[in-house]
């Protein structure tokens, strides 16, 4: 069968994540985690879901470019795009008139890959496949026993107290977690004290990464990262600005004699940034992002080239829908390409995957392999509908709004005294 | 007075130059010039007119991440945002949930760029003078006089026949034009003929420069320009991905022995990556553009990077208001930080002027220095209402429609026959 497809749906999904600081870092301090969610219609009656992550506002402008490119894509068959797939690509990112408003970056990549995992999950749908195994199109049985390692990012955020962060390790170090990321970057004073903390709550055999979300300059990140090198951390995470390769390539060189490694990946906009992060030795760990690069297409270019350099892929999740979709890429990477464990992981944020039809399902600090048909994207309908930023006048989206207009009039307490609480 | 910002109006004005190949190149075949275009209302009533230059479809796009960032804008006033400029810039830049969307490149930096000018456009109309004298303050006589060195790309479109190449390149040597630019990239025997054409027209002591607007991979771009040398053209304008640092790096130091410099930045998304190019003896020619940075304040820097590795600016310009705007910051850069015109020159396309306020002035190939107040980003009344793509009721608009669709379905000559003009 073809599978004509007849529609495209976008739809704007944001949850209020930023009523308890979760994801919150020293950049972002306040994300609603948010999606541009495309659902593709075909004759056959078959759907594809695909997604891409935001962050809240402005998820409105990918959808509105999801919109531009959709003309690109109704009326093309499944067979007819995957039999030119790169062609398909081109005509996505290469259009001469839209191609100026990136060319392959920020909003306009963003909707392609929105459009592109769609067409992957509607494809892997069509074999009756989870993507991972349209595109390993084997099964090691070691995925299948004990699943792909993952790291968590859940215990750390910025936002949270002392108190939280030890409540959040102690948890988790009982459900078998033995790899740890903290948010650094606002103040060095903090940064230690809480590394410090983690690195007592996790003890000297389980790994710590830092992440400082692009907050400072070259300099600052050298100085201000070797304050930390005493909780040995294995690698420091977006340490400046993402499109700064070079400065990258400082920073590696700086930190190499102190064991720490450079991570950097979910905002490197293309393959193309990829390939010179790799080319001047500016990063020691590959961190993938499903929703920010074109799609598997893009993602497996980026795939071979960090094998092609020896560095290990260590790929960006959490989001919405991040997990779900990259442990499938993770999981050919591993089967296809590197066939290594060593210093590989993906990270795991714990929340928001309630709203998925196939959710992860980690067992063991572990990624098992999804066995559902497809690239993971599909969201219950009822999560849709509940938080479709577009549907204004709906119950729940008033309730949303009501709350974060309350929060930000009122700090917390005044509002409990407000509300006769006290 | 402090101007207080009232309101801001955003239109998606597209003019219809693919009819005529205007603007064509290796990758952009079809392109329609067009702008998103900012209007800022003042409670004074003093308004400020900014954009940013696009090449039709996706435009809307841009009004729509314009839109976004419109509320940081509105309610401030113009003394409150100069007097902290850069806290301006980075709130714009910097949210904590739409730089997800970026950061600082694609679609939501454009929407900054349009702002922004309108912004320095408002400044420099309340301080009654042209944005290049704010900016300046002081104004050397032989600016005044002479004007600053311009090339024109307008003899050359990769789609005009070799009659109107001759024919252009013929009407511009006697308007005085010396430095000519031609679009290349899609067939190597098409580009050795037209450019062996050109060079015969203008003469062994004119300039010539080549443009390939990314079109090759970096061995292809050597391979290619080598091919071309015989021409000795100035520069290779964009041989390959904008985001490609090293491999700009690869091609300027393989083609060094032959004379030919690299030229890129008018798809370079930001000061970090000239910043880049800079560092890696990347580009001999830095192509700053006045609507892709983040307005005048990115573009300073730029100035100011460029200066410290004494590589030449050669602004890019032509789009929709391109020459209008850039020709304020190279003034600039002349008089206050280069003092230098060896291998420095503004580029100049001939059309779409007309739609503006305050067009440029160009005499005997130099642009002279405007005038009016303001950065000279209005448009008539009457150019916006009638290329305003949102108002698709109107009647021009509806014509705009018919004439593309015509086009699209019929070749000229069967149209000519099917009105019966045969």
């Amino acid at each position: 069968m073809s599978h004509k497809i007849v529609n495209l749906r976008v739809r704007d999904v944001r949850f209020p994540t930023s009523l308890e600081q979760h994801g919150s870092d020293a950049m972002h301090t306040d994300p609603d985690y948010s999606a541009a969610y495309v659902v593709l219609d075909t004759d056959s009656g078959l759907k594809g879901f695909g997604l891409t992550f935001t962050l809240g506002k402005g998820t409105e402008i990918v959808l509105c470019a999801v919109k531009a490119l959709a003309g690109l894509v109704i009326g093309k068959s499944l067979q007819e795009i995957v039999s030119n797939f790169r062609g398909f690509y081109r005509l996505l990112t290469s259009d001469g008139q839209m191609r100026w408003l990136g060319p392959e970056k920020g909003v306009i990549h963003l909707a392609t890959a929105a459009v592109l995992n769609a067409v992957w999950d509607l494809w892997a749908r069509a074999e009756g496949k989870p993507l991972w195994k349209l595109l390993v199109d084997m099964v090691k049985d070691q995925m299948l026993k004990e699943g792909y390692p993952a790291y968590t990012t859940s215990c750390a955020w910025l936002g949270y107290s002392d108190q939280q962060l030890k409540q959040l390790c102690s948890d988790a170090l009982k459900s078998g977690w033995t790899r740890f990321k903290v948010k650094v970057g606002a103040d060095l004073e903090d940064d230690i004290r809480r590394c410090r903390l983690i690195r007592q709550m996790i003890g000297p055999s389980s790994t710590l990464m830092i992440d400082a979300n692009q907050r400072w300059d070259v300099a600052e990140a050298i100085s201000w990262v070797s304050r930390l090198a005493e909780v040995k951390p294995l690698w420091i995470e977006e340490p400046t600005s993402p499109d700064d390769i070079l400065g990258h390539a400082a920073i590696s060189k700086a930190l190499a004699p102190l064991g720490i490694g450079v991570a950097t990946g979910e905002q490197c906009h293309n393959r193309v940034m990829f390939k010179q992060f790799l080319q001047a030795s500016a990063l020691q760990f590959v961190q993938i992002d499903s929703c920010r690069l074109g799609s598997v297409n893009e993602n497996l270019a980026v795939l071979l080239m960090a094998y092609k350099f020896q560095v290990p892929v260590c790929p960006h999740a959490g989001g919405v829908g991040l997990c779900e979709l990259v442990q499938h890429l993770i999981l050919f990477d591993y089967i296809c390409v590197s066939a290594d464990l060593r210093n590989r992981m993906c990270e795991y944020v714990d929340h928001l995957h309630e709203h998925f039809t196939s959710p992860v399902v980690i067992q063991d600090a572990h990624y098992m392999p999804p066995k559902d048909p497809g690239y993971s994207c599909e969201m219950l309908e009822e999560s849709v509908n509940r938080h479709d930023a577009l549907q204004l006048s709906s119950h729940h989206q008033n309730e949303f709004f009501f709350f974060h207009f309350i929060f930000l009039l009122f700090p917390f307490k005044y509002f409990v005294l407000m509300t006769g609480l006290h």
